[in-house]
């Protein structure tokens, strides 16, 4: 039960301590997502309060299942945006299909998660790796601060790749509104200082750090506000500066998803992307901070707990939520102590949706979108780049081509080519494996490459160490290189294969062995293998390739020379064997 | 130029003798391929003809490209079948525009067989795991036998999965002609009579064994002369039997490939499993020969090689070809010494197609479908399924799913399946790497796993060894392991990663070591590497990490322990420790 219900856990010790540090955290962590939310709904193509639904419904259920201490869920930008590119395609926004595609969108992602966490799929997420994720990141960051300037210039424009919206938003540049690109200015001007500046504004007001760093953080708080007010005292809204509206007050209504099969079926892909890379950022965000701390998460649980935040949030009327870095990091520097503080927030949000939504009637469009274009510059790590450049040249490959696929043809295009290219590239690496022909330290018991090292072989005797697993990518490898040799040298009369490198030997390279074995025989030369890994070794006695090998099987490759060659054969070389 | 031109080498020391053995190879081979020609282009679904055609102009350019000295190339039975799959769905047979597609996958299959042996590219054809061949070609035989049955009973059936030739079968069956299916049913009893039979026999007629051996293998050639004679003399082609008919003679003449954006577009995946298949079956038969007698085959010119014999096919109005194993085997066995015997069969292919097609009139369609029939009950190997089984259960599952999704959905969803299967399930296993908690073996300067092994530990120091190189699969796993590891046991001060079987580090294994280091230092905890292997550190150094470390790099697990733990501080441990 309480792999399933995290809450039983941690709710037995729930002080009274607990209670007020959780609600401190909640109280600061929902000042800074009212105007979030409204932001990335903005973002998705959806109405203002589909962001309040999604920040309420999901934070109770994480609550219940999840197993970090100071995750906030919520919605977030990159997935805000993977909403957009996958509903965009199926309906226009504004329409009731629109707002039913994200809420199945919602649906079906949280029911990947949920079975992937039955399953134990969580290693799925692993297929991403880092380069990838970064780059998407950083992609998706400059397409969303593009995407916004739609807003802050207050023209109409559209697209879902870089090359769409520059090419929109230059085709409509005419229309620009000047009251709303002041404000647009103002805010986005504003959040930039407010990030450092504000901070040190406070301290020097004799703030305590801890508290100045927090209130630094209701910047964009104090923008919606200044905005807000200034459009409706000077009637910015007659003058052309788009307004969010009226936000239907009152709590969500349980919503059922559209039961639409070819629906589904369409944005089945997408789904998968935003399940997953939702949960890649949850996952890593929970156990930076778990690991501050010394706490676990348990990363199978935090599938099911965010599945069923999905799952919640659609049948809430909202869209896909994950965790959010920076607003789990306030929640954590708040001093949020369990996820009962995430319930609280979603307290914090519902009330702010019963009462708080007719004072956001005159808040622009423009101030929102100044809040995601400071929110998301922070995503753009184009430093990444140049680290992954100096210490890998396939990972960078993999970067590059997720960021330029992603920038030019838009979000699930280069999620894709990004995870088919870095898995290429292991298979390409791992295919031409590092190997090393090895001949014995003169007075010892070792054996180096004889590239390096002064060593002494024995001209019968051809030693070959793979310092790599043989599997499928390998395996004709392995073959070429043995053949190439005995064809080279018809000298050679045994081939050791030292083996204390390999951690594991596939179908594949077993049959490769076999065929080398039978080759080398039709030839006249014997296979031997040393040092073989024991589980490596219980593998093969399953095969028929220990019974029908030419040679033997030596514990040690000083054995196999000891036993095959006599000393006085032996003559020293140094780079000189062919391969 | 030898490189691209292996008949440069060859040629120089061509001798009378060498001539002599060539011919006598090529002689064998023309008698065995004419019957197998016509037969594949019937599976293919293409003229007669067409199946002579691609065994002329493609064996006269492998002779100058190829590097194995006993390659037979030519129609084979798994391409013909991939044809028929790929073109059958485009035109229907007999039409202008059929044909014309079946040009166009040996056409762009070349030029892509080609492409790759520019580029170097032999390596993508590893990416077929031998299980998944296997599986492919038994799957394929099955399929090709079942398709043979219309032509057996005499009926119109079709169909290119098990499923859809088994429902057509069933429909068509009260079609059957009698006489069709009696010779159907002798040319198959007597081929497989023959394939052992007739060599034994021949022996007891005191003919020498290897001659006795190369005529048994001329049993198809038999089946067609008796089949036709009888044909042609009890009029069998009027009571139904479906025979070749007119056979337009002479050779063929130059044929462009339809120059058709959109066809081609539609064969590309088609014209890439061909060719990629097609150069695993050449690749296989070329390097076993090869080493048999000392020599070698390179791969990479054996892509350009089958390239330019498959754009030669093209441009002779041919379909695609490979080199076929029994066809290769022979010639070998018949002492062809170079390619040029590959060259004298197809001169006594183009004698063939000159002056002999108008006595292949009245061979019926059921003797082909015999042969046929005999020829790929060899190719099913059921075996390697329980060998698979004992020895990985992994391969076995790709193994199985490459049969069943064949012979379900055809070879295209069949291949793709097992290749996408084999691809995941090596990432699902590196991604839970065989990992150890080490401890010193008291008394010596060894470190074992404390789970096998009476090992000393100090309880401030975790010593974990990874069996695996550290990439992005299991990136994640390393920190969750670490992570656990120091909030199970707070008493932890030093945590140290023992390296000697980690191969390589990725930029996604860097940066979560990077993090494992920071968050180890929030929770102050010193991260150490200890046996680090020389490219992995020279690699390591081009990163923060090493600079960051908040611990040390130890050359040995020896050096790391004296230094950080006092012997007294050691005590037995014995499993003791949690992970």
């Amino acid at each position: 039960m309480k792999r399933f219900f995290p809450i039983l856990d941690w709710s037995r010790s729930y002080t009274r301590e607990t209670l007020s540090q959780d609600l401190v955290a909640a109280l600061i962590v929902t000042i800074m997502l009212i105007p979030q939310s409204l932001a990335y709904a903005l973002l998705a193509g959806l109405p203002a309060q589909v962001g309040l639904y999604a920040s309420i419904a999901p934070l109770v259920i994480y609550a219940i299942f999840g197993s970090s201490r100071a995750l906030a869920v919520g919605p977030v930008a990159v997935a805000s945006l993977m909403t957009a590119a996958a509903v965009g395609d199926l309906a226009a926004q504004g329409t009731p299909e629109y707002l039913g595609a994200a809420i199945a969108l919602a649906f079906l992602s949280g029911l990947m998660l949920l079975a992937m966490g039955f399953l134990r799929l969580g290693f799925l997420a692993n297929f991403l790796s880092h380069p990838v994720i970064s780059g998407f990141i950083t992609a998706s960051g400059i397409i969303i601060a593009a995407a916004q300037l739609k807003h802050i210039f207050g023209i109409n424009a559209g697209g879902h790749s870089l090359y769409e919206l520059t090419l929109s938003i230059s085709a409509h540049i005419h229309e620009i509104n000047w009251p709303t690109l002041g404000i647009g200015i103002f805010t986005t001007g504003f959040l930039f200082w407010a990030r450092k500046g504000l901070k040190r504004m406070l301290l020097k007001q004799g703030l305590q750090p801890k508290l100045a760093d927090i209130l630094a953080k209701t910047g964009p708080v104090a923008a919606v506000a200044l905005t807000t007010l200034a459009t409706f005292a000077l009637g910015l809204d007659t003058q052309g500066v788009k307004v969010v509206g009226q936000i239907p007050s009152g709590l969500p209504v349980p919503t059922l998803p559209p039961l639409d099969l070819q629906l589904w079926l369409k944005i089945a892909t997408p789904a998968l992307l935003i399940a997953v890379i939702g949960y890649v950022e949850t996952i890593s965000v929970a156990s930076t901070l778990a690991a501050k701390r010394r706490q676990r998460v348990d990363p199978d649980q935090e599938l099911i707990a965010l599945g069923a935040a999905n799952v919640g949030s659609a049948m809430s009327g909202g869209f896909p939520v994950t965790g959010g870095f920076s607003r789990s990091v306030v929640n954590f520097d708040a001093g949020a102590q369990t996820p009962a503080a995430g319930a609280y927030t979603a307290i914090g949000i519902a009330i702010a949706t019963l009462f708080f939504t007719p004072a956001l009637y005159y808040l622009p469009k423009a101030t929102l979108a100044g809040t995601i274009i400071v929110a998301v510059l922070s995503l753009i790590d184009l430093g990444a780049l140049r680290r992954t450049w100096r210490y890998s040249t396939s990972d960078f490959a993999a970067m590059a081509a997720t960021i330029l696929v992603t920038l030019g043809f838009g979000v699930e295009a280069g999620v894709i080519s990004g995870v088919s290219l870095s898995i290429f590239l292991h298979l390409y690496r791992t295919s031409k494996p590092h190997y090393a022909v090895v001949g014995q330290v003169p007075g010892t018991e070792h054996f180096r490459n004889i590239k390096r090292h002064e060593v002494q072989v024995s001209p019968e005797i051809f030693s070959i160490r793979i310092d790599e697993s043989l599997y499928f990518p390998n395996a004709r490898f392995l073959e070429d290189t043995i053949y190439a040799a005995i064809a080279n040298d018809p000298i050679i009369k045994h081939v050791i294969l030292v083996a204390p490198a390999i951690n594991f030997i596939d179908a594949s390279a077993l049959e490769s062995l076999e065929a080398i074995n039978q080759r080398l025989k039709d030839a006249g030369v014997q296979l031997h293998l040393s040092e073989v890994k024991g589980p490596v070794m219980d593998r093969l006695r399953r095969s028929d390739l220990v019974e029908d090998l030419t040679g033997e099987v030596f514990l040690t490759q000083y054995d196999a020379v000891s036993k095959l060659a006599p000393d006085s054969a032996k003559k020293a070389m140094r780079g000189k064997r062919q391969v």
